[in-house]
């Protein structure tokens, strides 16, 4: 473990979900509050390539860094990253995100990412999609909620990013937050 | 043929489509019945590297699986799928998936896909645009349809896979089920 | 700037925006104004690998073309492109379309794209998410906004895609379109 924590970082992932409204007309959607809000944390892990690293990693690298620019410009990570309720990386998780990640600039290090938060746990069964770039030089970042199915039924809404942790090349956490349709 | 036959394995892809409705204020949605309904058989057949396989071969590996795990973690495919009526790899297209999976996990088999349904039919024509998690060990498992062009256009709902043969390593079968939202 | 301009194509991307109108029951929405449109150019120049043309290069390949077929199907290709509101590559970029497409055919040239288009003007400041395929072999192709943030909260629409010009294997250009649920 003490190897692990050296050599990863934490994704804190939080799912804000509360009151719900819909729009009508051309309403000012901007003012509503969220229909669901949960704050999660989201854990990546990345393989290093080293056998006793197997059991801890929840995300490989499926493109190596391109030689353009410095920051992994093209890198492809795809992930099946544990997210849990507290920034414990060992906690029982309460759901699973999984997808990819890419790193899309030369200068600086930004990201893409796509997918699927699953949700199995005794308060929520279902999955949200999600897409967006990862701006990782802004404080926060907003990405896009476009489906969900389960108790997630046709919802839309915002996922806001947020970096709790990085730790070296293999380890980091983020924030999601709010979803503004709910059925 | 036969070679082929044994090689590959089905996806069925329903799309399915009925009375539409549309939600307003805090309605809940789940109990709507989807506005449209359509069943569609969707074959993959990944090439396999052998001259002879290109010609029915509809899908291509873009990266190998990594070492992490011993379930296809990371191996990832773009498809050009046909999409037919009936179940038979032959009978004419209606329709082509075109897009990308990977699988996603280590201890076991799951994927993620992301494609647009291109319909070119006397009946239909448009894209439907999809993504999600195919939880292959779930028997029916939901992705969402996040949008739509031409015929579909706006669309959205709700994807639901099925397996319906698996053979070998190179063909499969599916089911796509349920638009919630028609304009 | 010549041997650039030889090796390289551009995209016209157009963001057609005008008044906002949102559904009730089953209207029809085709009918509808989109509620905002805009212009914009859209470059994309690969990187061809070559050290002098780190500077210009805006995209990167990160999985070359498979066997399938002699139309690149299977390679797959991030990108960071500037957007401008003229055809001029050296423009200065009103916003940046970060994300990635691949080709998905083995006969002829068609592709998949999904990208954010990042607004940071003192015009626009925020985020549209957008995906589908880009059938390249259309005048004119629909591609959906899924998402939105910012001045570009919950957005939905079409994209449409048209090419410009194509300049060798490392430059092309396209249009997009409307979007069709502003809030």
């Amino acid at each position: 473990m003490t190897t692990f924590t050296k050599r990863s970082c934490f994704i804190i992932l939080a799912l804000i979900v509360s009151p719900s409204v819909l729009t009508t007309g051309a309403s000012k959607f901007k003012a509503e509050k969220p229909c669901k809000r949960m704050m999660l944390y989201y854990h990546d892990k990345l393989f290093d390539g080293i056998e006793k690293d197997k059991a801890n990693a929840t995300s490989t690298t499926v493109a190596n860094a391109s030689k353009l620019g410095e920051s992994n410009f093209g890198m492809l990570v795809v992930f099946n990253d544990p997210i849990t309720n507290d920034d414990k990386f060992h906690s029982p998780p309460v759901a699973k995100a999984q997808g990819f990640y890419f790193y899309d600039r030369k200068d600086t290090y930004t990201a893409w990412f796509a997918y699927t938060l699953v949700l199995n746990s005794s308060e929520h069964k279902g999955t949200l999609n999600i897409m967006g770039a990862d701006l990782m030089t802004e404080k926060t970042r907003d990405l896009s909620v476009v489906g969900g199915t389960g108790d997630f039924f046709m919802a839309r809404g915002i996922a806001t990013f947020q970096t709790d942790t990085v730790q070296g090349a293999y380890y980091f956490r983020l924030k999601m937050d709010k979803l503004y349709e709910c059925y």
